[in-house]
């Protein structure tokens, strides 16, 4: 039996599934990623993953692919990766010797929303976006079917300028999508709400200092909260200004959106991103780009390394 | 002696020049457009300017490629011209039929563009944007090598949105590049100022009603007349922010700057707008982007156009 594995290397988990020729899933596995204790330690929880996947001796291994957070060159060298010390690291080399089968190695947002493509299954799309929005706004761009990576680092959708006299981002320019779009900025919005002495039903998880989830913000959402549905329409404002900029530069057929705040508020607030974005897309190009949502959840990013190396091939 | 025809059909002249195999040129032959007679005239028009360029009977023509301004879809048909009469019309199969050779049809700009990314020579690069900065603003993206249409209309860079909250757009949106950038907003620019009573050296030329040239726009930013410079450092200023979104979306190699504002001004402003669009780019992603200026000028589009057909034999 011929076999994929997919990787999916985060800052705090690394998560790995065993899938047969065809993409579907056999085996899961999950360790820490120890990020904090340092680059061996780092290899020996990704080995250890892949080692737990080959138990079985009776497979054949054809194919490795893994998503990373940060920069990944069209060589698999990651150049940088913002919580996991890997910097000008050659992954693909390390693990394509030690396993002895082609490796490939992407963003893994850029993977994730892959995988969510490639999941529809749809052969008459060729060109499409990923949107994905979650703490960060990143995504992924398809043409030809294919994931178009630049130099390696294409489709950083958040850090495209919607509001050039806007808030500063996190990157250093100012009136970044990502810095309206994101869960990050929705909470930040809220927290000036709040400072200025108004009140929300979220006040009390973020005066904790807890991590507010997505799910948390739907639900004030939905129950009218109005600091959040303020927040929420400045979000879908913004979101609808890039989209129809990204309709107007691709003239995609498909726009996926994915992320944590689209996986809980994706239903609810589809139809209001659709009528943000016809305000500022060319009407020619509104009519043929079909808006979906993800599926995937957090298996994306797995089933979109395996469907990388597999499709590669 | 094995032959391409490069066709490049505009509203006022239909240029048409005869290539050799290599894409050297051999012959060039201009007619009028005269759109405003209707559908038959034009088409007669395009048929002279074939018919001439195939007056020697040793040539033996193996492709025709032709850039139009307006939509064009990926079956060759022309949904939407601005200033000739080809609605819904398909231009491909006519002259397919007509001289029986493989025939490519492409919007003008991307075509442009893209016989300005071919005459690089380069073939260490894949990923390229050609932007088109004169009357309008649009441009060419180019993956792998190859002319990006997307479902026949993408690389409208004009209208994506820089300025959420900036001055109208003439596709209805806000904001838009075009608004600021192109020849038409600087004009506008120029012309609300002198309204308000300053003086510039462009008053008289503004005043008869006459279309300003590109070359003059130089003239008066090179003398430093007040508003000019105003308004070309308006324009400049959002250029960068554009091309900062666009390396953050594509990563690309290189970013040729063509058009007629480009021609003129190009090499007056180019260290400028690299300046600019450093404040909005991300810097890993800035550091490997190359930046040049057009050099075919009138004969962009016919070459484009050969490049086009001959490329995707």
């Amino acid at each position: 039996m011929k076999n994929y594995i997919g990787l999916d290397i985060g800052g705090t988990k690394i998560l790995g599934v065993l899938y047969d020729e065809k993409g579907n899933p056999i085996i899961k596995r999950k360790k820490k990623t120890k990020a904090s204790e340092g680059l061996d330690v780092v290899m020996e929880q990704i080995f250890k993953v892949v080692d737990e996947l080959l138990e079985d001796k009776s497979l054949e291994l054809i194919g490795i692919g893994a998503g990373i957070p940060g920069l990944v060159t069209d060589e698999g060298i990651i150049t940088f990766s913002p919580n996991i010390p890997l910097r000008d690291f050659n992954l693909k080399k390390i693990l394509s010797k030690k396993y002895d089968v082609p490796v490939i190695i992407g963003n893994d947002v850029n993977v994730a929303m892959f995988g969510e493509f490639k999941c529809l299954n749809r052969d008459d799309l060729k060109h499409v976006l990923g949107l994905f929005i979650g703490t960060g706004v990143g995504g992924a761009i398809i043409i030809d079917g294919k994931l178009y990576q630049g130099q390696g680092a294409a489709a950083e959708f958040g850090h495209m300028v919607v509001n050039s006299d806007g808030v500063f981002c996190g990157c250093g320019s100012q009136g970044c999508l990502e810095a309206y779009a994101s869960k990050w900025a929705i909470q930040e919005f809220i927290q000036s709400q709040i400072k200025k002495g108004r009140k929300s039903v979220l006040s009390e998880i973020l005066e904790s200092g807890d991590v507010i989830k997505s799910s948390a913000i739907e639900k004030a959402y939905s129950e009218g909260d109005e600091v959040t549905v303020e927040a929420i329409d400045r979000a879908v404002r913004y979101l609808g200004i890039a989209l129809g900029s990204l309709i107007n530069l691709f003239n995609p057929q498909m726009i996926i959106l994915g992320g944590g705040m689209m996986e809980s508020m994706g239903k609810t607030l589809k139809s209001k991103i659709i009528e943000e974005s016809t305000l500022h897309a060319m009407p020619g190009l509104m009519k043929t780009v079909e808006f979906s949502l993800s599926v995937l959840g957090d298996d994306a990013g797995v089933y979109g390394a395996c469907q990388l190396i597999s499709n590669n091939k």
